[in-house]
């Protein structure tokens, strides 16, 4: 018998991959979590049907969500995640002596359960000491919060089920007040083959608050169309413009100071989406 | 009734796309061909049951396949073709005023015959006064051509079927007499994800050749893992060294002068594969 799991990334294309096992399948009080065991990515965390992580290709996103921020912010001490309860992005902060204090606010605490279980490797920092763990609702956390955080960093599904306030305007708004007054945030922003719109409205909406917004790309396979996208907005620092010294070694596999640079640097139809 | 598209690009991963209709399907002398009406990227090519080319995304590749080798050399004047035999090369090729000739060598005929009916705005400059086409060995076309060249441009297949020895040393040297003393070529070299030993064969092998090897990336959709590599050897022109004077406007959807140089700008992990 073979059992292939299939994401329809859009109603007319999908990827497909080889299952060895359902580790564990749960309706939660949220979303459809599903953890399988590839046979080329390794193990697999899906909410709602959709890729969230997989062991293999997991350090493209989560290096790019953490690393670009933190680098452009001259002293990171306080850091916020909203969602990112497979720990991935908590295992890359850790990495900044700078960092005091990372929380993390997921809504759902048994994406945090299995990743725990079923995803070691990924979710290794969920116990270090710099790390606060809230299951509740970010939106809210953002809300009640007032010049609290130097970086947060949006680690949510795509906008759909409990995601999709977290691409409005008001929650960048909320952000912003969140933030301290030289803060900076950034979001995943979903991919610009299929989701253009999307892009180009978020693109919009930070750009209306922040002085600063930027838009940056990484490549991730198990991503529909395998290009992601992340925007930054930012009340006083730019990504382009870290002072070189700022720059220093850290155990990557997919950032380093050059690709931070060269992931602004965006393909002619990409750039064209945020004019 | 729904049919769907396949493609296994590893043993155990894949795309899949929905398909209108299938338009043709032949096989001929050297591969089984396939021209596709997908829902979600348009007329699709597939030989020998990988994806060749859409009409949606098919620009990535050609421009960068075309724009990075004739900006970097100087005045390049001829050109040469292996493969590329659905056209999108070409109409690139043609959108500089400095060549004079491109000459197109593709084995098999028929992906020329149904690239021409079935993707009539890729295959688009096959009638254009610079053009010449010759159904005919890549191969054996190379090996009998001697400083003829200013760039050359290997648009194959993967390494199966009648692509398979356009991976092996003995091709790039072949390419190296083929050129002009001061020529260039690139070669689509797949994919890091899941093919990295190729990329590192190739690499050594056209580094032992030529004395300037790079590698450069680009987003390609249909491709296995959205994130393709070219590798490029050169006599003489260091595409990383283009005078900016060099760089003039082209109408493209990709290719920028700035992508040309944050293509070369390599993920960690991809940077390590040609250490």
């Amino acid at each position: 018998m073979e059992l292939w799991y299939t994401e329809k990334q859009t109603e007319n294309f999908g990827i497909t991959a080889k299952v060895k096992q359902t580790l564990h399948t749960e309706q939660t009080e949220f979303q459809r979590l599903d953890m399988l065991e590839t046979e080329e990515f390794g193990n697999m965390l899906t909410l709602d049907g959709m890729v969230m992580t997989t062991e293999k290709d997991e350090f493209v996103y989560h290096e790019m969500v953490a690393h670009v921020p933190l680098f452009t912010h001259p002293n990171p001490k306080h850091v916020l995640v909203v969602g990112g309860g497979d720990g991935g992005v908590l295992r890359e902060i850790v990495k900044h002596p700078e960092v005091e204090k990372a929380t993390l606010v997921d809504i759902d605490g048994k994406v945090i359960e299995y990743s725990k279980k079923y995803l070691p490797t990924i979710s290794s920092a969920f116990d270090h000491s710099k790390v606060e763990v809230k299951v509740g609702d970010g939106f809210m956390h953002i809300a009640e919060s007032r010049d609290a955080y130097d970086v947060i960093m949006v680690d949510s599904t795509e906008p759909v089920g409990p995601a999709v306030k977290l691409f409005e305007k008001g929650f960048y708004e909320g952000i912003s007040k969140a933030l301290k007054e030289d803060g900076l945030f950034i979001a995943q922003t979903d991919n610009p083959w299929f989701k253009a719109d999307l892009i180009a409205q978020v693109f919009k909406d930070v750009k209306e608050i922040f002085p600063i917004t930027k838009l940056y790309t990484a490549n991730v396979p198990t991503y529909p169309s395998g290009l992601w996208t992340f925007t930054i907005g930012s009340k006083k620092y730019d990504p382009l413009d870290v002072p070189e010294e700022r720059f220093h070694d850290i155990e990557t596999k997919y950032y380093t100071k050059e690709i931070h640079k060269a992931s602004f640097v965006l393909p002619k139809f990409v750039g064209d989406i945020i004019k």
